[in-house]
């Protein structure tokens, strides 16, 4: 199983990559028949090709990503992040607290996004 | 099922409660066969009673409890809180992301806490 420090690292490669990345890049972190629920209580992505046009929806923007708190125990993490979109001279910015938990290679078998519409505010 | 506001006000009391209330206060908001994982990787306490013998072992204990953010989705809700426990002159601060997952009576059905050792400090 991936230790803490991998753990961490790849939850960091996440935030790189929502900023920075492609939906390839940020599929490539998770599992062949892995699930991604955003937010909770909406549909549940199966798959990294499912997984991957979920994040193509937001590829071309621009963005900007912080993580705010990290916390991992055993083969999981929580943490929550700042996700800002730009769009023209405004944009939104969005607080969600997500959980991921890892397969035995470290990808991402799990994901789970708690947020809602009061979580979101205008630039 | 519960709504985001019935699900919120069970995680203030629950907050509340870790600082001043009894372990009977604390097991009576999870269901009968709900699961208390904490923290995640560690034993699964499983069934109201179990989940009361967890909270006894610092029911007694001088604590205090600060809500630090809160995100409701679906029928789960992802929060960070700061709990102190005082000890003579001392004592100790741990700050976890719990996630609790609600049943239709907006019972807790099941409660992950991540936090590790990293998240500890001295008073």
């Amino acid at each position: 199983m991936p230790t803490a420090e991998q753990i961490a690292d790849t939850v960091h490669r996440y935030i790189g990559l929502l900023a920075k990345g492609s939906a390839d890049d940020i599929a490539a972190l998770y599992a062949d028949d892995a699930t991604v629920e955003d937010p909770v209580g909406g549909e549940v992505h199966i798959g990294r090709q499912a997984i991957r046009g979920f994040y193509s929806a937001v590829e071309n923007a621009e963005k900007d990503c912080e993580l705010v708190t990290l916390r991992v125990a055993g083969n999981e993490a929580a943490f929550q992040f700042r996700l800002t979109v730009k769009s023209g001279d405004g944009g939104m910015v969005i607080e969600p607290i997500d959980v991921m938990a890892f397969d035995e290679d470290g990808k991402v078998a799990a994901m789970k996004a708690y947020w809602s519409a009061e979580n979101v505010s205008s630039l």
